[in-house]
């Protein structure tokens, strides 16, 4: 490899604090399990490690699959039109798989965010289409948490370029680097203490939230004046939890959200982004929406309106909500100051919401519920899942008990309880 | 990708029309068809070029399965004991999948030959038999050459190294590089042009040796006096030829051979090695075996004896002939000299015999014979196909009629007829 010859302006030991996170606390990995890891190449340098550490867990297979941006470029300019719906459906019925056998599930992102940005907008959506049509049996067994899964996060070249556009080459993929540790606690001595500790604080909000049993959340800030109605059973998540194969795992690293699944058609009012949203490649900006009877029936957009339509347009769960996330305007990330173009990081900032499929282990009983009982309860089904940020610093939300009385939860971006 | 940046020693102009002669020569892609590329990832300036013709070609899937050598050496070093009898069953089904949908297969190698060397054989070997075993329904497709395929090569680092261990590293990747557009014709104003003369002439070649449709070939030379039966109703093949989907492909990116399928069970005699065996990141050495009833009895090598005989221990397959074919030792690749550890190139450079699974497509109404039909004819079955070499400049072969009359087919390493 000529890339072992080649300076990574990357900090060893972080990176591989990194990698033990993303198997011991992201993970969770069982002596035994398969894990199966999506990358692209230019993350070899964490997947490595990451493969070291697996294996000294116990890992038994370690199957990469590595992707190329240049190849995905070369398809969108040089494919013909037939190309576009279609997908490698045997790769992906086969990840279903390996899943359905017990194999864990790890992506390391690191990708250009802003790849497909200038690309013909109809074959991309095509393109995503098809291939979340075909990934979906895979998919769900993420989404349903059947399986324990964990996305981490390596500083690409490109990302870094757009994170610290001022900065030389090596300076922005070093700064990058430095934002992704502190951020996944990589930069701590114990990073597996201080990820059970956080744990731990992320644990006492989900589980006083469900004590509350809210009805509903009423989200008030600049351009803002939602009322989110909350699943039938809903239960709060964050951090650490259980997947269906009863392992332990953080399916995100950074994460400093707790979510729950809101009733998809129970959410009325105007809500306005407060950060940019980085979709396959185009960047979203200054949304404005009306929902009504759950459903959006008004969207608007500051750049990239035709982008955010598309992703409306993708079926018909695609104008609901499948998630809401409290996050405090205080958050490590919020307060690191940077935009980093990619929801892992960026949905860690502020408050959020998602178009799109429900998590199921957000409702009680959620392990043994049928799509239809899913349904009943108000969980949202679609092929997309898209987070984007409607919290910042002066956001207020006021939680509605099952009574109607109002509970604060938020005052000026912050937790009003402890 | 931080590749772009740094400066390949090798001749882009050239690399494209390797790429061309991929897509064009070894695959005939068909407009509208989908195909498999596995490749390490040192190679993906050639996947990249081949990916652009690919898809100019009429390409609508180009699926791309890359590898990474050090993950290969960290599973050796670091996973568990169990890890080695198991592979990753649901990707290579999923091959056997796509092949059985159409798809073409291409694959790109440039891996260092010696890259296990010096890893735990026991291990290796485990590890080879689990990933043949899985990778076997795919495999058999190829071997029965029911869909166009193809293998080139690239020049990687640590191959250049060992090719041209007296080099500097840049120059070493751009002499093997040099080699590789030689051999395989990218040097060529017109590569396409020149690779259908020498189709035509291999096929002249294999023409007159179904004509003459001889019993036996006697090979005589250096520590060499072999008798190999050819199977009931043989058939020679060379060069481009037509897989069952009915498209015309160059399987091997250079090909010199002219080859058929021995007789499993008529091959007697005592027979030597001429060059080194690359095999798995193992140089096997001076093999010397004696055959009787068409199974090897006795096995010796000078280098690489233990690896030699867990490949004769793989099955009961694994002793017998499974190709025998014909290269003259004025071949270009042999003119050239050089040792490529490779058996793309080197077994273009003699004459040699394979041990292990026989092509179906070099028996007579190959297509349609059932595995029982194909043994009942002579050709050998097994998980492995290991080709050496066994001619050179003193090889004297004989072809023995039905008859049992003698037809001079190699004098000195060289054709007697034209």
């Amino acid at each position: 490899m000529q890339e072992k010859h080649k300076q990574q302006p990357v900090d060893a030991v972080k990176l591989d604090r990194l990698a033990q996170i993303a198997v011991k606390t992201g993970l969770g990995l069982q002596k035994g399990q398969n894990i199966v890891v999506t990358a692209p190449v230019e993350a070899l340098p964490l997947l490595r490690r990451i493969a070291c550490h697996a294996y000294r867990a116990g890992a038994n297979l370690f199957t990469p699959l590595l992707a190329d941006e240049e190849l995905t470029l070369l398809r969108l300019r040089e494919a013909p039109e037939t190309s576009f719906d279609h997908a490698a459906g045997w790769l992906y019925q086969g990840m279903a798989a390996a899943y359905a056998q017990g194999a864990a599930r790890l992506a390391i992102v690191g990708e250009n965010p802003m790849l497909l940005a200038n690309e013909d907008a109809g074959k991309v959506a095509r393109l995503n289409k098809a291939t979340s049509l075909a990934y979906k049996p895979a998919l769900e067994k993420i989404s349903n948490f059947d399986i324990n899964w964990n996305i981490i996060a390596y500083p690409g070249l490109a990302w870094a370029r757009l994170v610290f556009p001022n900065l030389a080459e090596n300076e922005a993929v070093y700064r990058l680097a430095e934002a992704i540790f502190a951020a996944s606690r990589a930069d701590r001595e114990d990073p597996l203490a201080a990820w059970a500790e956080h744990n731990a604080a992320l644990r006492r909000r989900s589980d006083w939230l469900d004590t509350e049993n809210f009805a509903a959340l009423h989200f008030k800030g600049k351009g803002t004046d939602l009322q989110i109605g909350l699943a039938e059973g809903h239960k709060w998540s964050g951090g650490a939890s259980q997947a269906k194969n009863g392992i332990i795992c953080n399916p995100n690293i950074p994460t400093e959200e707790v979510f729950t699944t809101p009733h998809a058609y129970k959410v009325e009012g105007i809500v306005q982004s407060t950060k940019p949203l980085a979709h396959h490649g185009s960047l979203i900006e200054n949304i404005c929406v009306r929902f009504k009877g759950g459903q959006i029936i008004e969207a608007k957009a500051g750049k990239g309106e035709a982008v955010f339509n598309r992703i409306l347009e993708s079926d018909a769960g695609a104008r609901r909500l499948g998630e809401v996330a409290l996050v405090p305007h205080s958050s490590p990330i919020s307060a690191s100051g940077l935009l980093f173009y990619n929801t892992l990081f960026d949905e860690n900032a502020a408050c959020h919401i998602a178009l799109g499929q429900c998590y199921s282990k957000c409702l009680k009983g959620g392990a043994h519920l049928s799509k239809e009982e899913i349904a009943a309860r108000g969980g949202n089904s679609s092929l997309v899942h898209v987070d984007w940020m409607i919290g910042g610093g002066d956001t207020d939300i006021d939680g509605i008990k099952q009574d109607g009385s109002l509970v604060p939860v938020f005052r000026k971006g912050e937790w009003v309880s402890a």
